[in-house]
């Protein structure tokens, strides 16, 4: 990360066409298969695609003639259409699949599914999936790449680089900054791949949450104590105010209300009360701090309405990136190297 | 709409491209929203739709590298269809979005997911809602234009405006016509715009139907006398064979047959007893009368088989010009006009 | 057939557009009302088809302005995909309509439906219905041409082409073949258009699976008797072990699991006992035999998951050809001979 600053990025776009990418992998599964250089070259070549969103015909060649399929196997608006969005832009044929997860079965058929639209000639397989690991099973059998949109409670890559991205178009690199993560830790895919991403780039992250949300491997072995990962430090804290002390980010995460008849999550009255990212909490950050949350939003519950639309929230610039990292991430699967391999 | 007869809107027709049209307005709402001189230039570019409708190779690079959504929470098939055809033939990208009212939240959150498709760098934003308003709600607060294609009871202004240019295509003109509108007034968010924009054209309008199903406002302070709209006259008329005598068209809507339990609708037997158009009390009409239907029919409800695809009916022709239409409102929204304000 | 030899095909690929193509007919409803020279045409258009779907960039403008909906009544993934998938690299636009069953009414209704997607200015229809004969419904009222993608248990003619296409391929010809198609005969549109397609072009065809699954007509009158077809000789067989004797071919059918509840299956445990392909039963066939199944499958029922995965087994090889079949059978309804007529 030390040589993304941001004056770097800048002089990397291209306002003609996309970097030339290599990619060494097939896939984008999650983040700790990314290299720092991966990562690098990804926010490189969004910037270009930023500039292509926002021209006024939004339209380039790059994956003309080549298909994408998004398979859905859970319900959801935002990313399908992001994914669909950016296929489209970049001139790709997107084919949209959905299946309920009631009439799904066993991994074989999951197998059998996947072969058949690779069979088809896709060239792209974007997987949504309620179980954790199903797009690495995929991953190992097809010669299509395959993108994870989101498995169980495991990883959202790209969920995750739209944040980086967004962190960093703000404060040109994410080394040294403290990025507190509050809410649904342990169930959350979306705080996962964050952490390991972030903590790669050299940021300091803090989880916060209820005890009973927390990644209790966190908790049991070194509770309240900084961890060392590979990369660099998560921290736990359960005192939303401990956390939120000179935080350069906050992330608040969307309450799976679905959980509240679990032993889980004490009431959501209970829960705002204790952890809702507000007014009074956001005061203790850091003057600049920014405001993120993935979508879509219990407003009321984990954030306040005033601060979910108000000055701090770059809650509509990570919708904005999110189209842009997809479309990055699409080129970067489709980039020479990789058909070549 | 003096000056649009029939001549002069061929006179119009440019079969290589359509007219240059410059919009003053961001959305297309309702027809109370639109001057005469808006619509009669939509009504202009729908004849070049046309053209091209009838092209071997229906492609036109009007709208390349725009982004369409269509919001539907409503389920619709020929609406969503005949706006995608449109889109499509415009070389616009078209991603549909389907929420299950069920699933819908409040107001917030409503406006949450349009500022989120506004992110994504989506330009016109197609939504069909059951409240009443809820375009409004949106079309307020985001830069992407927003087109009404339904909303409660309230507004169709793309069915209002299609009927309106099939009257013109035969009578030339909607002045001084009788157009006869039969069936669930109250409920008829069809109803409401065709009164809206038929009588701003200059047609006389008789809407017809059980007391049960009429505006109120309109049975009591002025039952059974003509209303002066602010631009021309709408008389009530709860004898269908009153109603028909005379009439260049005749609108028979759609029964919404779940209304059957409440206390709003007799019994359909009785229904269509009294109010059906059929073949007699088609021959109290006007010898070239004309029968439309927004659609989809319930035959044998609210029409009766032989009139439906009889050869007075120009029903097919409605849903023809409905996507040539469809491509005007899309077209006129996309405007060099209101890109640059 | 006699001239379809794999040498003559292969010499017939273009690699540069599909061979232009003169259809003297609207639709492809079933294999009976095409001839052995319309089933050679296809099928050398597909082979020109499969040389685009393995281009780095798989699109032609074949059907560039043409555009087509897939009007599904039934669910499915991967008809629905194949036939989007195929309409895409020919640049044609797609637009997909799913209807429930249940909220489809009678005939009538879906008259309406189709002559109003007729209106849209759509090109080609492609209908999925539980009520055997509904295309033929639709293929009598409109100009748009219809394709069925499968009717009730009657017929499911692109499946039965692609698997024809598929045998060809590694035989040369089907003439003389013997070919066992094994599972529930009766309710299976996939057997009817095959049965129909390979006796045709010179097969022998036998079907094999429990009497209760055997269509009545066959078993009652020529019971375990060769019985002789418009075209060629379909053999009953009740024992799988004499149905698979020297077999060049065979096909497994899918196990509809919701006839488990009627009379007309056996236990799953007791089907798979008696009829399923599995290792042993495959090597009574010559040495060479290809193993087929439509998908989508249950794996461990009809056929063992070694068989299925097995190198036997051409079941991805259908998959791949069924686009370019669909492909194919696109470009032959709009070839320009229709066009004219």
């Amino acid at each position: 990360m030390e040589n993304i600053e941001k004056a770097t990025i800048e002089t990397k776009i291209n306002t003609n066409k996309p970097n030339m990418i290599t990619n060494t992998s097939n896939h984008l599964l999650d983040l700790d298969d990314l290299s720092t250089g991966d990562i690098e070259t990804i926010f490189s070549s969004t910037n270009a695609m930023k500039e292509i969103l926002n021209r006024d015909i939004k339209k380039v060649p790059a994956l003309r003639g080549k298909s994408i399929v998004t398979l859905f196997y859970e319900p959801s608006t935002r990313t399908r259409a992001s994914f669909e969005q950016a296929g489209k832009i970049l001139s790709a044929d997107v084919i949209n699949i959905t299946n309920k997860s009631s009439s799904v079965e066993k991994g074989e058929s999951l197998y059998n599914t996947v072969k058949t639209i690779e069979a088809m000639g896709v060239d792209i397989i974007i997987i949504r999936h309620p179980h954790s690991g199903a797009p690495y099973l995929i991953a190992r059998n097809v010669k299509a790449s395959v993108i994870n949109a989101g498995d169980g409670s495991h990883a959202h890559p790209t969920q995750a680089l739209l944040d980086m991205y967004t962190i960093i178009n703000h404060f040109g690199s994410l080394k040294g900054l403290k990025i507190v993560i509050v809410g649904d830790i342990l169930y959350s895919r979306v705080a996962r791949s964050n952490i390991i991403g972030l903590t790669k780039m050299g940021a300091e992250v803090v989880i916060c949450g209820p005890h009973t949300l927390l990644p209790t491997e966190l908790l049991n072995n070194h509770s309240l104590l900084p961890i060392i990962t590979p990369f660099n430090s998560v921290r736990v804290e359960t005192n939303i105010e401990h956390a939120m002390a000179d935080a350069d980010v906050v992330m608040a995460l969307r309450i799976q209300l679905e959980r509240q008849s679990t032993n889980h999550l004490p009431s959501l009255r209970e829960y705002s009360y204790r952890f809702q990212i507000n007014k009074e909490r956001l005061n203790l950050a850091k003057p600049n701090v920014l405001v993120m949350h993935p979508g879509p939003m219990n407003e009321g519950v984990e954030i306040s309405s005033d601060v979910a639309h108000g000055p701090k929230s770059v809650i509509e610039e990570q919708v904005s990136n999110g189209v842009a990292i997809r479309m990055a991430a699409l080129y970067w699967l489709s980039s020479p190297k990789r058909l070549e391999a």
